[in-house]
C-alpha cells in the first residue's frame, strides 16, 4: 500500500454519498489518468468478450485468468459505489458515472463541452451499444440523452434533477461516430426546459424533451414547494 | 481452431445485420453459457475497476495483463457487432445487446419473463449502474425501460420499434433489487401502447409511457403507410 493509495482512501470522511475528499486536485487528475487508462482497457474487453470467436476451451482459460486479475484489483476497494467526491477546491470527481464516469467500462464516456447555448458532445459508439443489428440501443440513446441533457439543465453549477423526458425516434441511429447536443429552451421557477438531439452525417435520429428540476432550496429558487 | 468455432463462424451467410445461421440450437445454448460464463467475469471486473484503490504501478501491471487477455480474445473475431442471429429452427440470439446480451458486459443483463399481462424483470443493479450517489442514474432507467417497454409491445413474436417514450422520475430509485414491469394499454392500427415501471422495495420510483410501432408489412398490419 503506497501513501498515494492511503491518501486517496483515508481522509474521505464519509462511505458514500457526496463524499468530501481532501485529496489535492493534482493528485487527483495524477490518480484519474491512471485509473481511465485501465478502464480503456476494460472497454476493449467488453468490445472483444462481444466479438471474439475463439474456442471453449481458450473462452475457459481467458475467464480463470481474468477471475485473477479481478482479485488483484479488489486487494483494496471502496466498500460500496464511488458516489461523487469533491475536495475544497471544489473539485469533483464521480468516476464510477455510468455514462461519464472515467473509471466505469460502462460509459463510453461521454466527453460533454459546456458551449454558449449549453453543451455538445462528440462520441463513437461500438458494438456494445447495439440494439437493432448495426444501430445503436435505443434505451442508450435515452441514456446518453438523459445525461447531456441533464447537464445542459445544471449548467456548470447548479442542481438540477430530471422530471420528465420524452425521446422521439425519427429513425435507427447507426453505431459509429455521433453527435449530440442539449441546449436550455425555457425556466420556469424550478423548472428547467431542455431539447437534446442525437445525430449522425445524415442529420438528426433522436430528438428529446426534458423536464429539469431543480431541488428546493437551491440559490435562487423559490421556496414554494407548489412551484 | 475447433470445428465448433468453424461452425459458429462459417454457417452464416452474411456479415452483420440479421444473420441466417445455422448453428444447431443446441450448440447455440452451449455457446451461450459458455460467453455468458466469461461475461460475468467482465461484470465484475467493471465493478472492481470503478472501487479499487489498489496503487497505481498495480493499476499499470493489472491493465497491461488484461491488454493480454483481450489479445488473446481478438485471435479469431466478428469484424464488426453481433448483431441478431437466428437459425431455421428460429432460435434466435442477440448476445451483443446492450440490454439483454448474454456477451455484453455492459447489459445486466436484464432477464425478462413474460406473464399474462405483458412483462417483468427482477434486477439486482451495483456500482456500474450509478448516476447520483447510491442512486441508479436515470439515463440507465431511461435505457432499461426502453428495452423491457419494446419487449411488451413486441410479445413473443412481433416486431415493434420505438416511436416515443416518456419517462417521469417520482424519486432517486436507489442501487439494489428492483423491478421493471411493462403492460400493453392499448393498440390502434400500427401503434402499440405500453406502461412500464420501475420499482423499489417501497413502491415505483419511475413511470414510463411509450408508443412503439410496428413496421409496414408486419403481418396483419394494414399497408396503409399514413398509419
Amino acid at each position: 500500500m503506497t501513501s498515494r493509495q492511503s491518501s486517496l482512501r483515508e481522509s474521505s470522511w464519509q462511505a458514500g454519498g457526496f463524499v468530501r475528499d481532501e485529496t489535492p486536485t493534482a493528485e487527483v487528475e495524477r490518480r484519474e489518468a491512471v485509473i481511465e487508462s485501465l478502464a480503456g482497457t476494460v472497454r476493449d474487453l467488453i468490445d472483444a468478450t462481444i466479438r471474439t470467436t475463439v474456442d471453449d476451451d481458450e473462452i475457459h482459460r481467458v475467464r480463470d485468468d481474468l477471475a485473477a486479475l479481478v482479485a488483484r484489483l479488489r486487494a483494496s476497494e471502496l466498500p460500496g459505489p464511488a458516489g461523487v467526491r469533491f475536495n475544497s477546491e471544489l473539485r469533483a470527481w464521480n468516476w464510477g458515472n455510468a455514462v461519464v464516469g472515467a473509471a466505469n467500462g460502462i460509459a463510453p464516456p461521454l466527453r460533454i463541452v459546456h458551449d454558449a447555448d449549453g453543451c455538445h458532445a462528440d462520441v463513437v459508439l461500438g458494438a456494445a451499444y447495439e440494439g437493432p443489428p448495426g444501430l445503436v440501443h435505443g434505451g442508450v440513446s435515452a441514456m446518453l440523452l438523459d445525461h447531456i441533457m441533464g447537464e445542459t439543465a445544471s449548467g456548470r453549477r447548479r442542481t438540477a434533477f430530471t422530471g420528465t423526458l420524452t425521446m422521439r425516434y425519427r429513425r435507427g441511429t447507426p453505431l459509429g461516430p455521433l453527435r449530440l447536443e442539449g441546449r436550455v429552451t425555457g425556466e420556469e421557477r424550478r423548472k428547467i426546459f431542455v431539447a437534446g438531439s442525437i445525430s449522425d452525417a445524415e442529420g438528426v435520429t433522436v430528438e428529446a424533451e426534458g423536464i429539469f428540476i431543480q431541488p428546493l432550496g437551491a440559490p435562487g429558487v423559490a421556496e414554494d414547494p407548489s412551484t
